[in-house]
């Protein structure tokens, strides 16, 4: 019996954290091994429906790397990035949406489905919710690469106002309906500065931030910006810390970088004392 | 970590339960123990809160039977009972409305308002919630103790559409303004069969239905009827089985005979596979 | 016939005035012989009615003296005051709160039920009404005698949303859930500024404010002042144009000191070109 | 002061009538001197007011009989009538039409204005509100009279979930936009009866129903038709007493004939004990 | 087949201004010809279901002059009038009143219902919707002659809330009951003004203004007035262009001027590249 | 000037139709030609957008063909069909989703955006909208190919309620996660049932149902059954008729077969008295 109400004194240490972020707007970037893993994936849609079913607002933004290089692989194309970003052609644009959205944004779209919350997939191009525009990346033409112009959230309020949960493929279009590209962890920090939300959370496959090869639990914008100055911060982590920064001065409350490949990570980050991973505050 | 993460499967371990139960209406009955004694209040407390921000609508019927004894005592009136009746006349009428509506009820809204719930305390006086008449007692007539002739709901669906809790002083009112004492587990049943409520729960201080000196897990009309006349249910349990009888009768879907007294009872009842006390189904 | 067309034209006489009230909120401090003497608490529940179904939003607001006197006697505790606040002990509070509340409040909630509308009986706890914090008097401490620190008027809205009459007994609480026993002359003074109120009455047992021995029939903050200090102006009525002063200074559009123990002085007040009492304004 | 007393008493008088009819439904047919003579105008518009601000939902169906022949004969055309029918060629029905819409309509309604009470005068022909059929009178054309087909009072419901008091000029139309000449205790039955109302009052020069030379203060559908058949109702009493049959059969309460020449009649009638005039029930 | 594809693609030429003016509020100034003559009349029926069923919000003003003249001269009054202002004794506004709103409004109102669109005809009296006062004429008493005060436009939106098309004869009314006779053209201007209607169109006798002996397409402020200035315009165009004025000053997108008198003016002014008429923009 | 009058006159032929379908539902099964061909699509687009802006409720439900075997043989996969079904494995499962989903549906989105109208592309998959189970095919499995079980409609009207027009690709999923690839013919017509749509239109290559050599312009069930048996209808057109025969039976009110590759047939069919291709009827 001690054992079994062990159990109930942790549904009891999340109390607080339930009251503090019921009814709050979570935007949660989904990317990474958290992903790809079947192991991760169903512990994360896990974390999703009980995040759902406590009273958070819950909208999910994918990537989708693997995948696409793969099939673009197997139809010949060689991917090409500069400095990161994906070259884009006509052809390769073709591949990038066939990926995001009739494979990647289906199969989370299933998966949390089959955890009893009711989930919608949409692309950018849906309802216009991602306005986009080319970017040039120093200058240069890297094609249908897109940066966000701006976002409709209408379509989101919509499907949030019966408790839908909408899972984003991070593409953009524009007013003569080109689709572009966009940055997954951008494209997550926009909708999170749109909707206003209360946590950016980007799921990775790191422990958050490193600085002087330790991983750092806080972090502000005056701090980030000192260390990738200093050389600390770089690599894949920059568009993330970068993104996060605009979120914040946009008005969310606290972006977080955690690690997907944490058994509920998401969870723990959210619902109890200790906390995992590195937030980031104005 | 390893510890963190256990935390989080607890958490997971509920999702079923929270799916199950959201949305759902709960009457819970409190008396006993658990509403004297300050530890047990308190946890009481906490899961309440915790129902309430996962989604239950939560309606709490309240006795108060060792209070009113005791005010009565010292203004020098002696309780009398008959088979567990009190004899209800003028003065004591007076004395238990003060000490359920005044004492108990406010101590009870306080304490839910301190756990970051609202709370509203009502009797069963206020917008004529309790409709009742004077219950004969074997044909002798026992003062002011009445039987529910009528719930109107109204106030409490008021209540429940803004987030409030309401909390039920068993009292009832007939058409000429007489009041009257009505007993609570009875009150508990009527309002939740009103409710078509999809539990109610007895907090009691004890394990639930004992039977042959064991505690069973599971009951339904037919196996309490075929046990009270064996005489293997009787005494103050007796009016809980019978109420739990006309409340699955009425579309209850289950009714809970659970122990207050043992830590988080009413959490494990609800969240864990293992369950605890009795339960009774039509 | 010509007499029972008077009686056509008594209530033509009323239209300008349900005309000019239809939808405002009144807050009525209800107290004195009004509250106690049986036939004018009949006449006053026949008021109220009329003012309800006539369009005007009702919320009351009672005191108690006597009654916790009584009490507080019987148990053997002597009442004592300094300067017309009662020293409020924890037992004393506790006695204060049964008969406020489980004696008062549900006394007034019946009578009201039985003209036709429907009164829900709630205290400051309820819903966290009335937030509170101990009152010091001239720097010494009385017990549980507070003041108003803030009004939550939600609860009221919601009731009033559904046509309920809120009769709120004059109890308030603090963040750590202590109660304090509340002058109910401020108490509806401040729910009547939270409310921006058309009108706050207090029904009292005199004429009005008496000026060099005759009833005024109105005054305004400055004319109070003058009276104050000159000594015009002192004891028991001191506590009501004070509230008084500072309901008009926050919006209530007019006070009334009207005397309950004239038969239908509410209506009298509100209906005919006459009007009773002195009236307060800005 | 006994005799200002005396004015509450007789508000609170009428405080039983205003709990049974508020919300209620009245259908009133307006017409006859209490429609035309000033005086009782004004005392008129008053009662309607009172009505509505006691909570009543009214709806006027006028007449205009003398009005009409006044302007025809101005304009040279002579009135005829057939057993009460006007004979209403189309010269005619345009001066009917003018007279009812733009006259005597416009005039009640500038009336009602002036009391504080926001009026609509509208026709059967807007928003199709009495769909209309000729009518022979004993197998003969006599032109544009017509009865009610069908009531669609759509109209009528958008403008009572305003407040408004719609004003109804009775004239019909048809599928193929032919206008009709109505008659007015007819129409107002038909649209009392579309809305189940709760009352449809006649108001008449006359102080009711006469049987054997006595005025009878009710009468049941039974008992008009045997007093038809016995030729004590006839002439101008016919049209009202058959409507009012056909209203109570099609679920409206009660049907009243009152004497708009009796000062405040209306009022009298609903909110007095003794009551006026003659109710006719099922 | 061709053919029938041709007419499809005049459907598409309407589309990019349908969805301009789905939503938009038009008030229709409808006087003249387009008013008398039996085959104009009907074709303005059909654009306006066309604009009703294309999502515009449409609401008519209506003159009615010719047979107001005719009525008086039947009934032996001479019309008089001064610069065009019709001198307006206490029985000539009778028979304004009469033909405006019995004869006309009801017309508009039969032919709008019989197209399949919901039509409520109402004048400035009905709900207060014209607030007028006395218009003197070069200081000049010419009777019960009006200028709009205010416009009360709560009775139309609640018509509009439901689809009804509110059909107005320009009559206004004083705060004592008087009634005035209101120029049709300053009428509408002013209710566009209200509801900061995105177009008023004035349907006439004429293609628009001419200047220098040739209609313009579009005009200005300042163009309107240095052509007044300048003389080139005048007459019957000069209430309608001042009208116009204020209009476009008060919000009102654009004023047209169009000939009603061209079939189906209105729909090529609004779903065709080409237009008609003039418009007039600030 | 006669010219542009012509264009309106065309306008109002519509006028008819406008009001008989305004707020009606459409399901539109849009595939072939009309679907692939840049001039045919561009001209779809416009009919969707009139429609959608005379107040039709459309739902599109697309197919997606030729592009699915092109991305299977670039991959190396030989489509394989047994009597016109897809043999769907994993791998070819894979591709049709991302075809139908991350192509097509896509494309269709961009394009109604283009003209005006809010579009959102949806699966099957997405809020479970189409709940389905494995296709045998004589018995035979044929891999990932389902029919429909059910529809879940709450999205649509979701979505609908904001004026969104849903696109939909006609993928389905089981209880177990399971992806199925459905016929879109038959997915239209069990969405069209759901809805209980006005009309349910297969934009396809043909001008309709062509029997003994000629296109028949009606034909109802009985018809449908007659001449399958007698080998008139035969090969795609059976699954057409076939799913228009059960949508028919399920309360939908008409099914179209209309050639998409005839300019505007679509408005054709709905906005002129001619009309094209086949109607079924009940």
């Amino acid at each position: 019996m001690e054992k079994i109400i062990a159990k109930a004194r942790v549904l009891i240490e999340a109390l607080p954290y339930m009251k503090k972020f019921w009814g709050s707007v979570f935007v949660i970037k989904y990317g990474g091994s958290a992903m790809t893993d079947r192991k991760f994936k169903e512990v994360f849609m896990e974390d999703i429906a009980l995040l759902k079913y406590t009273g958070v607002k819950v909208v999910i933004v994918h990537g989708g790397g693997d995948d696409i290089s793969a099939l673009a692989e197997k139809l010949g194309k060689k991917p090409v990035f500069v400095d990161g970003h994906r070259v884009t052609d006509e052809g390769m644009l073709e591949i990038v949406e066939m990926v995001l959205v009739g494979k990647v944004n289906k199969d989370i779209v299933k998966s949390i489905n089959a955890h009893g919350v009711k989930a919608v997939g949409i692309s950018g191009k849906d309802a216009n919710l991602i306005i986009a525009k080319k970017k040039l990346h120093k200058g240069r033409d890297i094609g249908a690469v897109g940066e966000v112009v701006r976002i409709n959230p209408e379509i989101l309020s919509v499907l949030d106002g019966r408790n839908f949960v909408p899972v984003i493929a991070p593409l953009g279009v524009d007013a003569w309906g080109n689709g572009y590209n966009i940055n997954a962890d951008s494209a997550a920090a926009e909708i999170a500065a749109a909707l206003k939300a209360d946590k950016l959370i980007y799921v990775t496959d790191t422990d958050g931030v490193k600085i002087k090869n330790k991983y750092v639990s806080s972090l502000n914008s005056a701090g980030i910006k000192r260390n990738i100055k200093a050389g600390q911060i770089k690599g894949g982590m920059l568009p993330k810390v970068n993104s996060a920064i605009k979120a914040v001065r946009a008005g969310v409350k606290k972006v977080h970088i955690i690690n997907g490949t944490i058994e509920h990570s998401l969870l723990l980050e959210i619902f109890t004392r200790e906390g995992v991973g590195t937030e980031i505050i104005k």
